[in-house]
């Protein structure tokens, strides 16, 4: 099958075997699938990951031992635990020691003509949503595991930093809460597209000392805790959502004087995310930079790593 | 009178100036002090302060405007904020931007035969506590603000890093609420302070994976935070008590990964240390390595430093 296979290089193979499912996979004809963030930064050693690379997407079950999902459109959770250990039994499957990750972690993902995934990692997907929003649902997801962790009250000043593809979508999650954000990044015409849904943004160059309660870096960049440091109250938190291939060095005394809390975000939970999308509380459309066809992956990976680009999808079936 | 001044290099100085209290502030004639491990970090080039060294300290008010005071014997907090700051206002003036601390930022500190501080940052020590025991009043407010900032549940494993001065007294404190708790440190006969107390200990290398809820690096190196990071479980917490001069590159995907709290934590309330002490809950004599006269001041430093020391007192008057 055609495929996008990382082996110290990416490279598009057109023979590369089909998945087998397991008796507890579904195999699974993938449409459209999302170029993350992470993506590039495996191509830039992050994980040590090597294989087919993709774990935004969204496609149709085609052999499941479950006949009623046969023919479903699906998007998958991207974490596969044990089952046994602790963690699993613990309802954090995403944390299991052993566990393999789409795309990321001893799993191949999605940028493929198909794709394996348990069945219980599949959540069905309602009509008025797209293949291409749907592709959005895994990194909303993870926007929404920061809901999960932490309560905001209504007093805090929260600060979205990054105005990347995750940033955007954070800022909106964090929007429809009604909570006093503002949104700051280093691109106006990313921030545009919360400006126009009358979410308060900023130029990182504008930023005054300390003015925030919560600050969530969603910069993917190693500057990104560094100007959270810098903006958060004492006594504030930082949500750090940035993974990067490279070591940073980091005054961790501030943390200590300033008694700042750090809390480290990944995935999150598919049924808000869903529903959101559903009703029309996120908006996608102008997070679309480009959709290639998978024969164009390459360009496409050289387009998402652009300092412009939001979302890059591949268009495969 | 006599100090220990450090400008570029730690000096033992006999005609240094008597401090002047301001209206609000008392002068108080230091009897002993204790060296601490941010002064040695001081000496080293951590917050580049210049003067007189010390904020650990007992003694009894020679001057004050609130005549009550007078001959009273004290402990003192070391931050002064502005009185006027949102942080002030908000029973934050650890955290007042505009603060001096005794001994560590624009204002002089104890190790010298006077000190001032405002009275309003005095507490008045009751007779059981001796004046070696006074010493340890800061650090163990120090560790009490661990229980200030965090929840500890019965069913979380605790791990102290660190059998330092810190560790040994933030163990004490922990084992108190009974707490499931572990003492990890490098130094079998530190260790063996806690174990007299029926706290479970371990050496470093003993460590298995990623096996507590939450740890408390008071381990005041950079190692601190790695190892850390190796032997919490995910979604675990790390409390940070370490600060040190130089800075360290740290893994921050880790925390991402593993959805890692990490809590900084710096000066605590002193009415519960205090108390501690009173009640005799927590066992400070075999934390004293040995008393110096203030004369001896640099020799006590080079003791203070040497890895098998524990508390180091000047004693002056």
């Amino acid at each position: 099958m055609r495929a996008l296979v990382y082996n110290d290089e990416l490279r598009y193979l057109t023979d590369y075997p089909v998945p087998r499912p397991k008796h507890d996979e579904a195999l699974i004809r993938v449409t459209h699938a999302g170029i993350c963030n992470t993506d590039i930064e495996i191509t830039k050693g992050y994980m040590g990951f090597k294989g087919i690379l993709g774990h935004e997407f969204v496609g149709v079950v085609e052999k499941c031992a479950d006949k009623s999902m046969l023919g479903k459109r699906v998007v998958g959770e991207i974490n596969m635990g044990c089952g046994k250990c602790p963690s699993c039994r613990n309802q954090m499957q995403t944390h299991c020691s052993d566990r393999s990750v789409l795309g990321i972690l001893n799993k191949d993902g999605a940028f493929a003509e198909y794709v394996t995934l348990p069945v219980r990692n599949l959540h069905t997907i309602p009509h008025p949503i797209s293949d291409e929003e749907a592709v959005f649902i895994e990194p909303l997801a993870a926007a929404y595991e920061i809901m999960d962790q932490v309560s905001i009250s209504s007093s805090d000043k929260v600060c979205v930093l990054g105005d990347g593809k995750l940033g955007i979508l954070v800022a909106q999650v964090i929007a429809v809460s009604g909570i006093n954000l503002t949104a700051i990044g280093r691109h106006r015409e990313k921030l545009s597209i919360l400006d126009e849904l009358g979410i308060n943004t900023g130029l990182s160059l504008d930023l005054k000392e300390r003015d925030f309660d919560m600050v969530i870096d969603c910069t993917g960049s190693p500057s990104g805790i560094r100007t959270a440091l810098q903006i958060v109250k004492p006594r504030g938190r930082i949500i750090l959502k940035t993974t990067i291939a490279s070591r940073s060095r980091i005054d961790i005394n501030q943390f200590v004087i300033n008694e700042i809390s750090l809390i480290g975000s990944r995935c999150g939970p598919f049924s808000p995310a869903i529903k959101a999308i559903s009703a029309g509380q996120v908006d996608l459309g102008p997070l679309i930079s480009c959709v290639y066809p998978i024969e164009e992956g390459l360009k496409a990976f050289q387009h998402a790593a652009s300092k412009r680009a939001l979302k890059v999808i591949l268009k495969i079936h």
